[in-house]
């Protein structure tokens, strides 16, 4: 995540005029918005701002409540279209939206026309908190809703995308408001003492195929430099860390354990998730830690 | 493994020449390693009645040894030839030898005729101790031996193919001579009661390859009804067990642990690998147990 | 436990005068339930005859009934009263009741004396399934009951008391009903091996006082070579494992871990209880096993 | 540990005789240490300050080491000597030595008498990194030194006894020099989250009586508010953490686990000892984390 451009203390000092072309667009083509939330000025916390912006929207008439939610672009579209804003783009692109199969593409349009049939508006989802597994749960999840249910749960999608966005953008206190961290952490049963050296991948485990999100080797603590995720929301979905322990007992002869494989599910993307090793040449142990 | 045809019993109080023909091809083309054991008789276990034999191959002038040994068919060979025995040939088909693809069967090859150019003979091996991969890291350090090394190597891998054979062949006390075990046990350690109903499958995983080797559900007991393999070698090579235990725990939302995999290697053939599984819904404990 | 004298075959070919004299006092100066089972002859198994026996005393006329449970000693007497049949002195002395101090020996009558005033009958128990603290809370919690729970488990109580008699007087199909064991297993996780020498200790825990029960080494199989209790009740209560581990793994300086006290409460006295422990120099796991 | 009198700033920019006021008796007796120490100023860290004050004692003419060696007051005294400093006698009470009963006062004084004996001064030791057992074994071990080897001893255990004594007075860069710490963590496996509420103490266990040293309760991130031992070494000893779960799990009926004890060794005071437990009601793992 690159550092923001701005910072909370600079927007509660600008001109309206300045604040509302800074924000203008962290709400799809809703200049209005910013608007709204520019007299509640000066903001505590970039998580104020966002609240204040959020109200803006829950509080709005109802047409035009309506007309901000159809003018979002379609989840899946592979066609760059000119009026869309660039932040949406960025965030397709991470989920690898814009690299759909053709039956992939066949399926979100499906699903896509058969959202707007019902609801009238796009589908609506902060993509950056889900694996393509999991998007297509939701897409199935949401058409059984009913309208009100879904309206609902649109603006909590749209509160979702645009604190991401407005982390992005500025810098303060309140942010990050809380982002996801996954992290690991290996300890030598035999030494008594961290692991160092092991080699980790972190995988993404999808229902047709497997993405290398990370890898990283343990320090002289038995943790990775980095977390292996950090900083942004976690993709809900299936995970595969391995550990590559054989050649740290080393000795002669095949060792009873070598690869380490560990499946898990993440729910929470707002969460820490810390999933230890406890090893030793015959056994381990993992959990979900803290 | 069919039940054998033969007891030591009968054996024992065969005629001579009845023996003879009875395990004249459990020492491939060699009719006089029976005809050295008949004398012997009664052998008070299958054990004993094996030692005899191959006690007359290692007690043998050096001229027949080199004779026997050479006339063992080439490990690989993908062409039926008449003149193997039906014993070698099963052996062979149970690593799927016979199904080599066009480069897999020119690597054999060339492993086949280095090794014959060095020692004059084919490579023996007992195959049924071995996964493919496991075939290949023998057929290179064996090339690596001199040749008072690799003769005695040679002799040790008879001993193991002629047990089995024997072992499959004749009923009596001394029978199975140790076989391997591969077995588990699933705990449950929310209710401290053993796990039943987990779906458990065992993978063999080979460098290219992976092949599904047992599946079975966990009983009341939370192991399986039969130990996932049993009665024959364990094959030197790497293998993964997977238990489904998602369903098991149930409840609304995702699980954190679904599918939990446990990969490990098998390097003692004859021996007893137990390896259980002590979980809950966010961590688990796994180790080689006896 | 030693050798039962009688087997269920000679019970069911005997005269019915020398049955009612061979088992007349396993329901206490009560020769008329074995009268009553007499008839039912021949028993399948040692359970079906106890079954007969106790249906004999559930259908009896409340007034039998009444008396019979009216003939039963006081719970802790110290006075060896001459009417007292044999098995029940040998069941109150496995407890140490005849060894209570003044004090203890006090609240005992105390308790008597409430449970008489309150039912008319003496305070009946199965003492061999207890400690004396779970002895205590029991009688405590019965004293709550009407006197229709009361009758109840008086005669449940007297099933367990007199199926432990009849299983140490008859053997046969279906002896013993199940009894509790409780076994342990060791495993060193440095080697994948079981970990043979380890002193075994086991100790009752009571409120005031600790109690030797049982001390063993665990042998090549990581076990003790027989369960650290079996073939009887396990006694409710609490209890504590230790295993002396600092000098299996031995080397200079003082290891991190040397006596493991494993602490756990037995609730269940005819289940099976499995402590095994799973151990490096640097860590442990303990679990309820199977 | 109170918070320091004086800052590493002030003592560099001191005049040298109140400098050598300030610090004179943290060398016992010794007011040259610190005259030695003065020219050497300023100081970036309180451990560059400490280690020029060591060096001054081990270049020391013979003569001069000897007296202030001997200058120091003998182990386990019960009388309050007018010549002993203040801070030597905090130290020795800190292990209780000023209450020993009669017959260890004479076990110390035997040994403090043969240790003068053959070395011709009192024996040292840093008693604030010590348990009362320790002790004993640290004289047996050092009683048979050769002279060499126990003048070095006593030079460390001064550089130790220092060390503590300069932290406590002086503040600043390079303060504390690594101090010891316990910590533990108790995290619920089937809930996947810190376990709150656990009542923790921590006993030291000595060959003849068991002193409680902490107890807390762990917090909402399954930890202790504070470390149940931090800022001072951890005196070598065996220890003995006691969690109480059972209620934690709640339900009807006696929990399998209700206190569960974990006892350790402690060998190295500067060290950080995490000690956490991973539970269920029916199994646990400990271990020693980082």
């Amino acid at each position: 995540m690159p550092a923001p451009a701005l910072t909370l203390e600079s927007l509660n000092a600008m001109a309206p005029e300045a604040f509302v072309a800074a924000l203008g667009e962290v709400f799809e083509h809703a200049a209005w918005v910013a608007e709204a939330a520019a007299p509640g000025r000066p903001y505590a916390t970039v998580a104020a701002l966002h609240e204040a912006m959020i109200r803006a929207v829950r509080t709005a008439p109802p047409d035009r409540q309506q007309a901000f939610i159809a003018g979002h672009p379609e989840l899946g579209s592979r066609f760059m279209r000119a009026d869309w804003t660039d932040a949406s783009q960025a965030e397709q692109g991470s989920l690898g939206l814009d690299r759909l199969s053709a039956d992939e593409f066949a399926a979100f349009t499906r699903m896509n026309e058969a959202y707007r049939t019902k609801f009238g508006v796009p589908f609506i989802i902060c993509v950056r908190r889900h694996t393509r597994d999991s998007l297509l749960t939701q897409f199935e999840r949401r058409l059984a809703n009913d309208s009100a249910a879904e309206r609902e749960r649109t603006l909590t999608e749209i509160g979702l995308i645009t604190r991401l966005r407005l982390n992005a953008l500025v810098d303060g206190p309140g942010r990050p408001i809380t982002e996801g961290r996954l992290s690991t952490h290996v300890l030598d049963m035999v030494t008594g003492r961290p692991a160092a050296g092991i080699p980790v991948t972190l995988h993404e485990i999808g229902a047709t195929a497997r993405g290398l999100i990370a890898q990283a080797l343990t320090n002289a603590d038995g943790r990775t430099d980095r977390p292996l995720i950090a900083g942004e929301p976690l993709r809900i979905g299936t995970y595969e860390l391995t550990f590559r322990v054989g050649d740290y007992y080393g000795g002669a002869g095949t060792p009873f354990l070598d690869v380490v494989p560990i499946r898990f599910a993440i729910a929470e993307p707002e969460a820490h998730y810390h999933v230890p090793l406890l090893m030793t040449p015959w056994s381990y142990t993992t959990y979900r830690g803290s």
